[in-house]
């Protein structure tokens, strides 16, 4: 199956921008009269008739609206610091919206050789990569802050994470694994360092704030890997373990 | 820390090759007497000392030898259909080399688009991947094989597995989780299909030879990710869990 995006919606009636009418009318050939669905980005799934064929501004109406679709059982915000090369962050992000994640919020840790991030190129990513799994929301890609701010922000309400690699005395990281088995369905966020890894003040905060420290096994991951292996295990938890 | 590949060794003598004693000698500037760590790529590390700064044939003694260095928990075979675009194929086999995998197989299916896969970059960038995340062994990639002669050729005493995506009548596919959790610590294989998926036929034969048809989730993920998410099953389970 395949959907299109579709940001303009009012009185049930959809307005497609002017590339998803010329892939739709142009490309794929629809003529009014033929079903569409749709999708806002926002969880919904607009089942449609297309009324207007217009190769620039076509428009469908809706028939049935799904909310949640393609919704996982989990919340997770992935708070991942952006890697060197910038294609294996956004390797990172497809990946993570294919599998299931709410939000993506690059965060710079005092470590972080790339302290500069932009998100436009992202959020296209996540758009396509929502359509290819079928998903209809698109996960948020937050506008990029500090380790620090990120902490400070954060929801002490969530199930709140941090991986790092280094020994830190007297704490004990936990398996990711055991802390997801312990508090099943809590909204949860995870802190995943850069290259450099967090400093050890950005870890003591985290831990001040009440963040859990976890690890993602012995194999020493890159960054984008070890962002995704997080992701991995509530993915593997939540929808290819029954309940 | 850094390790160093290096197939030549006889007599507790490692001779490193023209590329690596140039790394070792002339970009890192190691002398004689230096500490160094190599690896043979069959999970083998090697603690050793430089005892001649070659920049074309360096060598070292051998102080300590470590077997199983690096070794994950589980044997697991990745037989996956090569993708269209060769990238994401190269992509799952480096993050799969970075979690931990024995093997990767390109095998190829009735409806692959790619029938022909070539080995030697594959191998490189493994190589590449287990100084990375510091595996002594190297992930073994064998020639590519029809996916009939693959299952075949499968042993009947592993976890056998096979994804596929459509219904099969009167076949339920198990979450992966599920079977892991039900048959721990058996050798492994799964059976990835390609961007069109196995042929109804490849999916029986498979069945008939004893393979378990799992489920990887309800996201529509592509090959790549799908691979990749059974081998993180395996990873979030051995590594990320406590017994």
């Amino acid at each position: 199956m395949e959907i299109f995006y579709c940001k303009q919606i009012s009185g049930g009636i959809c307005t497609l921008d002017k590339e998803e009418s010329g892939h739709v009318v142009k490309v794929l050939r629809h003529r009014a009269g033929d079903e569409l669905s749709l999708f806002d980005g926002e969880g919904n799934l607009y089942r449609c008739c297309l009324t207007d064929a217009s190769p620039t501004a076509a428009q469908a109406r809706i028939v049935e609206q799904i909310p949640d679709w393609g919704a996982v059982p989990y919340r997770l915000t992935m708070a991942v610091c952006p890697t060197k090369r910038n294609e294996r962050y956004e390797w990172f992000a497809e990946k993570a919206t294919e599998m299931g994640v709410d939000a993506i919020v690059p965060v710079i840790g005092e470590h972080s050789e790339r302290r500069v991030f932009k998100t436009d190129r992202l959020k296209k990513i996540l758009l396509s990569a929502s359509k290819q799994s079928l998903k209809g929301r698109i996960p948020a890609v937050e506008e990029p802050c500090t380790v620090r701010e990120f902490i400070r922000r954060s929801d002490p309400s969530a199930l709140r994470l941090i991986a790092w690699c280094f020994e830190l005395e007297g704490v004990e990281r936990k398996a990711i694994g055991d802390v997801l088995d312990a508090q099943p369905g809590r909204p949860a966020c995870i802190l995943i360092g850069p290259e450099g890894d967090f400093s050890r003040e950005e870890a003591q905060l985290a831990l001040d704030a009440g963040f859990i420290p976890v690890h993602l096994g012995s194999s020493r991951l890159r960054t984008e890997t070890a962002a995704l292996a997080a992701v991995s295990a509530f993915y593997v938890k939540y929808l290819c373990t029954s309940a």
